[in-house]
């Protein structure tokens, strides 16, 4: 495994070792039949990375220098001191995981040494998460409800002027200010937070839509949050819908078809399962209600548009997915589910939780309200 | 190219689109004569990509679905389209960017097609910033004076306990809570802000250590930003050092040091002229001040650990390196210039600007004092 452990969350998972440079991870067969897990970090860090780093050896690229000697670049020294250490050690060919940057490879296969690439390696492993990491995951869920009830109640309590535009501590409420708030709160927690999604009325009928401007009474507002824990780099991921003012009826019939397929699906998640059955739990919750699975293209027809969830860790979206397809689940696999509805012309509506999959079934991380109503 | 946009910040700048499932350009040749840009993306993405992206046609995986189907992986299923578009082609041969996650050369080469990886492909134009991606830097960095402006004041007019410690607002100055300080400064400011370095004292010595605990008055005190605009995903980064109180003689006399180095480096820096000259007109500098390059491991005698600096645009590190076999610069090259002195038992001093490589020579683009004192 190789990259830049900041941002290659596999490398860093498998080393424990936070560092925007270049890293490489080699599992070394020894004589006795064990592993050696060798790292091979830049110079400066090999210091913290002995204290902290799970590996065996710790050495930098200098350690391994070629003959011909060591590019001035970073990556590329780095690539090719690994080549190096496993041309000394007398290996002939490697397997590599799936997200090996290809100048690894590149100058492995220079040095005369064969590279397997195993599309399936570690990602398994990856999906099942330890005890440790359920509680970090468990950790940022609830960190993430914090935001949002402070994000709901900051909609739902505030007052609403003669056009109807809301109005929160004397100043219009805008989705680009309810962000703010939620960025500061978690911030304040020991979050960092990508651009929420508030999706006020319309605007919230593409789930993608991130939402701009001014909110409104009477409109569903999409709010979904998904910060990362500074420490531990695990993160959050939830949704909610809230409504000022009066609920809609469309509105309402949306949001509780919603809900019922959330819990259809929830209650589908068990080992062994595959994502694609837990989607199909959603789409026939859905169904029953009247909603279809599609593109909104109708104005005022409400559809889902998009598969039931994702798998979270590290990454906010990480295998498996909950969707056509899908994989069959394992026990330690830490899911979203998120049914939406959406309707052009009038928004949408979606609620997302997180769960993991037990040997029993499954357990939800989250706790928090589900309803339109934050007063 | 492929990866993940959000994090492979090769691929982002190439297609100028943020998102964190994986995607792939391809640049194929036209029977003209041109080239054509075709984007592989996920499917509720196409129409955001089709409006923002740098692309001439944008698909989805299911648009190239191979013989036996695509994987429900979405990693997997992207890999498998890209192979499956390049044989509908009749391509038989592609070059990659070094960055490529090894999944995308496994299924191509399994469809039968070569890849060869050009380790040097894209490195120049990337780290030849445009006159777009010269202001963005310019902005970062003077949102980071800003917010350094703010922590080194806010030491320098601190209270000083009768032990010694620092009283800010009542409470305690510790290193945590002036990071938190910068961060909220900079969140309100548009950014997002990667743990800063705020190391006092002795902790000071170790150029990597982030710092933690009370600050105290006449210690030098490291404050080192590199936030990234939320906005246009680019870095400032920037270093002073501020003194609370009096200013111990050794500190001042390293701190001069390492100003005057920073001067020869950013006098030396023009086109043509190499990472490893300009290294070494800081290394003289500082020679002639008294001062070697070396690990610190004696107490009270100040050595630079580290290299001048490093590009800096996308991401806070990336080529080139100023520092031993650098290599020659080009206009366009956005770099860091940061000498540092760190002794053992004393602390670190260290001041960093950031400057571009112009055709007659650089620009700084700090203006921010560089002394000790910020009263």
């Amino acid at each position: 495994m190789a990259g830049i452990p900041a941002t290659n969350l596999s490398l860093y998972r498998a080393i424990r070792f936070k560092v925007g440079d270049p890293a490489a991870l080699l599992l070394l067969p020894r004589a006795d039949g064990s592993t050696e897990r060798l790292l091979v970090i830049r110079d400066i860090e090999m210091e913290r990375a002995r204290r902290t780093a799970r590996a065996d050896d710790v050495h930098c690229p200098a350690d391994f220098e070629p003959v011909g000697g060591l590019s001035g670049d970073r990556e590329t020294a780095t690539a090719q001191s690994v080549a190096e250490c496993l041309r000394r050690r007398g290996i002939s060919a490697v397997r590599a995981d799936r997200s090996l940057p290809l100048i690894y490879a590149h100058f492995i296969r220079a040095a005369g040494i064969a590279v397997d690439c195993d599309p399936d390696l570690g990602v398994l492993e990856r999906r099942a998460k330890d005890a440790q990491e359920l509680d970090w995951l468990r950790e940022a869920q609830r960190a993430t409800e914090g935001a949002m009830k402070l994000a709901c109640e900051t909609v739902a309590r505030a007052s609403a002027a003669a056009d109807g535009t809301l109005v929160h501590a004397g100043l219009p409420l805008t989705a680009e200010r309810l962000r703010s708030i939620i960025d500061i709160h978690l911030l304040e927690q020991g979050y960092e937070n990508p651009e929420s999604i508030v999706a006020g009325g319309p605007q919230g009928a593409d789930c993608h839509d991130h939402g701009h401007g001014i909110l409104r009474t009477g409109e569903p507002v999409i709010v979904d949050i998904f910060p990362r824990n500074r420490k531990t780099l695990y993160n959050g991921d939830m949704t909610r819908t809230v409504v000022h003012g009066a609920v809609p009826s469309p509105v309402a019939m949306m949001h509780a078809a919603v809900v019922r397929a959330k819990h259809a699906a929830t209650a589908a998640i068990r080992p062994g399962v595959t994502g694609d059955a837990v989607h199909q739990a959603t789409l026939a919750a859905l169904r029953e209600d009247g909603y279809a699975s599609a593109q909104p293209t109708e104005p005022r027809v409400p559809v889902i548009s998009h598969g039931t969830g994702h798998g979270i860790g590290l990454e906010v979206h990480e295998p498996p997915l909950l969707a056509l397809k899908g994989p069959p689940l394992v026990v330690g696999d830490v899911l979203t589910v998120e049914p939406g509805l959406y309707a052009i012309g009038i928004g949408g509506v979606r609620v997302e939780d997180m769960v993991a999959v037990t040997a029993s079934g499954s357990e939800n991380f989250n706790s928090l309200q589900e309803g339109l109503d934050w007063r």
